[in-house]
C-alpha cells in the first residue's frame, strides 16, 4: 500500500491517492482532478473508489467528476444524501475493494453532521485512516461552519468522534484532509500527516477528556469564515460541473470585476481604474472568493506572457467559473496607483504622523496593536467600506502581517480615491518592534 | 412490553410510548407533550428515553421539552446535530436501557438524510421497530421534502432503507410515525401500525426490487408540500420552546390575521370583513399554517362559549405561537358573507350557467374534471390570487371534494369582494356523477 498526498496550499487541504495492487482510492479530491488522475495513470493504477469524507464547505469537490471520468465507485457518507448518484457509506459497514482491500466507514460527526472517516484495512489489518475534517494533525476540524447555533453541539460530537478515532490501533497512519492554512482547521497544525500514536501524544485536543471543556477550547477563538464558504456546501450537495477550461482568452475590454494579479510592485505603478489588486499566490483564489461577490463575471489583469492557469484553477476550485478573459495591455489606462513602503520607510512615515489602517483580523489585533491605528479586517473593508475616520485628503498607511493583505487593501483604497501606502515585506508586529527600539 | 399510540390526526402522525417494567420510551413526541407525560404518569412509568427518528419537517417537536421536563435521555440520529444537548444514536450501536431493554438505532436515510429507525429489543429479542418516516404502513416516507434536486438520491436511499428493515425478523411490530393523512407519507395507507411480515405481503413499495423503479414510483405523483413545512426543519434543528399557554384571552379588537373557526354555516351568515374562515377540524392547524404567512399575529373568531384550546394546540404543533386572542362577539361588524349549497342546489346553479372554481389539488383534477371549471388549488389561491377569468360581478360556484376547502376558498373570495357559493357535503366527483345522470 502506498499513499500519495496532493496539497492544495491556498485552501490548506490535502487530497490522497491510496494505491494497492494496482487499485486506487482517491480521497477528498479537489475539483482540478487532472493531477490525481494523471498520477494514477502514471502508476498504472485503476481507480476503484472515490471517497468523500463530508460535504465540504471550503471548496467545490471533484469527487463526482473523478468517478464519472474513471468509472470508479463514488462513496459518500450515508447521511450526506447529495443530489447525484453515489454509494452511501454506513457507519462500520465495510466496503469490499477486492484483493484484500477493505474500507471501513466510521461516522465521525463534528466538523459536519454527516462527516465520515474511512479506515483502510489491507488483508484485515487496519493501516490508514482518512480522517477528513475530524481528527487533524495536532488539531480538529472546526465545528462552527454550519452556524454558531449548532457549533457547541457539533463540538460535543467532534469530541466523541476524536476519542473514537484515538481508540483505534496506534500504528495507523493518519491522513487528514484539512491542515495548516485551512479555515476548516480549528487551530494551527504543522505537519500534514501523522499516526494515531503521535496524535495521542501531541494533539492537545485529545488530552481534553471533558466534552464541555473540549467545546470551550474549540470555540474559544473562532477564526473568521471566508465569505465564499456559504456557497460550497450547497454546490457539493447539488453536484459540481467539470472543471472549466483553464485557458482564457486575451481581451481588450474588461468585463465585470477586474482583478489584477500582477506582482504588487507592478500593480503599484499603475492599475486599471476600479480594479482590485490580488497578486497571484497560493491564496489568490481564497482572497478573490472572499472579497468579491460570488459568481459574477471577472476579468483578470496579468503581465504580458504571464501564465494565468493557476489563477483560473484556484478560482474554479471554489466554484468561480466566470473568468471572462485576461487584459495584458493596459496602455494609458493604468492610472490607479498606490505606494509600497518597506519597514524603515513605513516607520518613518508613521513617525511623521500619517494615519494608519490595520487590516489584520481581530485575533491578530489582540496580539499586537499600534497606537492610533484604525482597525478593519480586510474582508470587512470590502463589505463595510472604508472607515470614516480616514481622511481621503491625506496619505493612508496600510499594514497587515506580511504585506499581502495590506497591498490588497491599498488597491481598494486607491480605487476609492484614497492615497494608500502599503507596508510590504513586514507587518504590524515588526512595526511595533521597530517603534519599541526607537523609544 | 406495551406500546401506546397517540394519534395527531390533523398531521397524520403517531407518537408512541413504549413501556417496559415501569420504564418508558417516548418516540417522536408532538409538541403538546402533556398527553404523553400524563399517560406515563397514569401508568407509573418513568420516562427513560425520548427518541427522535429524524428532524421532522411537518411539525415542531416536543422531544427536547419532554426530556427536559422528565430527565429522560434525549436521543437523536448522530447525523442530526441539532443545536441542543442530546445523545447521538450511531448506526447499529446499541443503547442500553437497563432491565433487558435495548435500543438499536438503524440509520435509514431516505425521508431525510439523518433518519434513524429504532429497533427495540427486550432481553435480546427484537420486538418492535419505530420506523419514523422510513417504512410506513403500506407506504414509505416521501423523499422530496428537502427539495426536488435531492429527491431521487433520497428515494434510492429510501429503497435501501426499506429493504434493510424488511430483512428484520418478520414478527417485529412496526410503529411508524407518519401515516394516512400525513403529507410526509408518499402514498395513502390505511392502518396505523403493522408488522414486518404484513408489510412484506402488502406494502407495494417493498415489492419493487429495482431502486430506480422504486424512485420512479415514489416520485411519480408527488403530493404538494404544505407551506409551513419549510419552517419545521430549522425549528427542530435549533430547538423548540415549550408549548405556549392554550388558553388565550377574549379580546374585542382583532389584531393581525383574523381566522374564523366557527362552523361554516355560521360563518356564511356573517364574518368580520377581511377574515378567513377555517372551520375548526383536525386539519385546522395545517390549513392555517399552509395558507397564512408564518408566525404573524393571529386573532381567532369563535362562537360564544366555544373552546379554542384545540385550535391553539394545533397551531402550536406547527410552531405558530402568535394567537393574540379570541373575538366572540361580532355584533354589527359581521358583514362578510358567503353562500353554501348542497349538491342538488349546486348542480342546478351550475346548470344555470354560473362560473365555477375548483380548488382541489392537481392530482384530483386529473381524476375528475368539470367542463368549464376554472382550476386553482386552494393554497395557490392565497399566493397567486383569484384567477382573472372569474367575474367579480357574478356569483362564483366553488367546489372541492367535501366542502372543506371550498368553504375556505369561499371566505377568501368573499373578503376580496366576490360572491361565492361553496358546495358543501359533496365534491366535484359527486357533481360529475350528478351531471352524468342528468345527461
Amino acid at each position: 500500500m502506498d499513499v500519495l498526498s496532493f496539497r492544495t496550499p491556498g485552501l490548506g487541504d490535502q487530497t490522497y491517492l491510496l494505491t494497492h495492487d494496482g487499485r486506487g482510492v482517491l480521497v477528498d479530491p479537489q475539483r482540478d482532478i487532472g493531477r490525481f488522475l494523471d498520477a494514477a495513470a502514471e502508476r498504472d493504477v485503476e481507480l476503484r473508489f472515490v471517497l468523500e469524507t463530508h460535504l465540504h464547505n471550503d471548496y467545490v469537490s471533484g469527487a463526482e467528476q473523478a468517478a464519472l471520468r474513471t468509472g470508479a465507485e463514488l462513496v459518500l457518507p450515508a447521511a450526506a444524501a447529495p443530489a447525484y448518484r453515489h454509494t452511501p457509506a454506513f457507519h462500520l459497514e465495510d466496503i469490499d475493494g477486492g484483493d484484500g482491500l477493505t474500507l471501513r466507514p466510521v461516522h465521525t460527526p463534528g466538523h459536519t453532521p454527516e462527516h465520515t472517516s474511512y479506515l483502510v484495512l489491507i488483508d484485515g489489518e487496519p493501516v490508514a485512516l482518512f480522517s477528513g475534517g475530524s481528527l487533524l494533525v495536532a488539531s480538529a476540524g472546526r465545528p462552527d461552519l454550519l452556524g454558531i447555533e449548532r457549533a457547541r453541539s457539533l463540538a460535543r460530537l467532534q469530541h466523541r468522534s476524536l476519542h473514537r478515532l484515538a481508540a483505534l490501533p496506534p500504528g495507523i497512519a493518519l491522513y487528514p484532509t484539512h491542515g495548516e492554512g485551512s479555515f476548516c482547521t480549528a487551530t494551527g497544525a504543522g505537519r500534514l500527516t501523522s499516526t494515531i500514536a503521535t496524535e495521542l501524544t501531541v494533539n492537545p485536543l485529545l488530552a481534553i477528556d471533558d466534552a464541555e471543556k473540549f467545546a470551550d477550547t474549540l470555540l474559544a477563538a473562532p477564526m473568521p469564515i471566508p465569505a465564499f464558504y456559504r456557497y460550497m456546501g450547497p454546490a457539493n450537495t447539488l453536484g459540481v460541473p467539470a472543471m472549466p477550461p483553464t485557458r482564457v482568452p486575451d481581451i481588450d475590454e474588461p468585463a465585470g470585476h477586474v482583478v489584477d494579479l500582477r506582482p504588487r510592485h507592478v500593480q503599484a505603478q499603475g492599475m486599471l481604474p476600479g480594479s482590485y489588486g490580488i497578486e497571484l499566490d497560493d491564496d489568490f483564489g481564497s482572497w478573490t472568493g472572499w472579497l468579491l461577490p460570488h459568481d459574477q463575471p471577472i476579468t483578470l489583469v496579468a503581465e504580458p506572457g504571464q501564465d494565468v492557469t493557476e489563477a483560473v484553477t484556484q478560482l474554479a476550485q471554489i466554484g468561480i467559473d466566470t473568468v471572462q478573459g485576461v487584459v495584458r495591455d493596459l496602455g494609458q489606462a493604468a492610472t490607479q496607483t498606490y505606494r509600497l513602503a518597506n519597514l524603515d520607510a513605513f516607520v518613518e512615515l508613521l513617525g511623521a504622523g500619517l494615519q494608519l489602517l490595520d487590516v489584520r483580523m481581530p485575533s491578530e489585533w489582540e496580539q499586537t496593536r499600534l497606537e492610533g491605528a484604525i482597525e478593519r479586517f480586510l474582508p470587512d473593508l470590502f463589505t463595510q467600506g472604508i472607515p470614516a475616520e480616514l481622511d481621503p485628503e491625506r496619505p493612508v498607511l496600510v499594514a497587515c502581517a506580511s504585506g499581502r493583505r495590506a497591498a490588497i487593501a491599498a488597491t481598494y483604497l486607491a480605487r476609492e480615491g484614497y492615497r494608500p501606502i502599503a507596508l510590504t515585506g513586514a507587518g504590524v508586529p515588526d512595526v511595533a518592534n521597530a517603534l519599541d527600539k526607537l523609544n
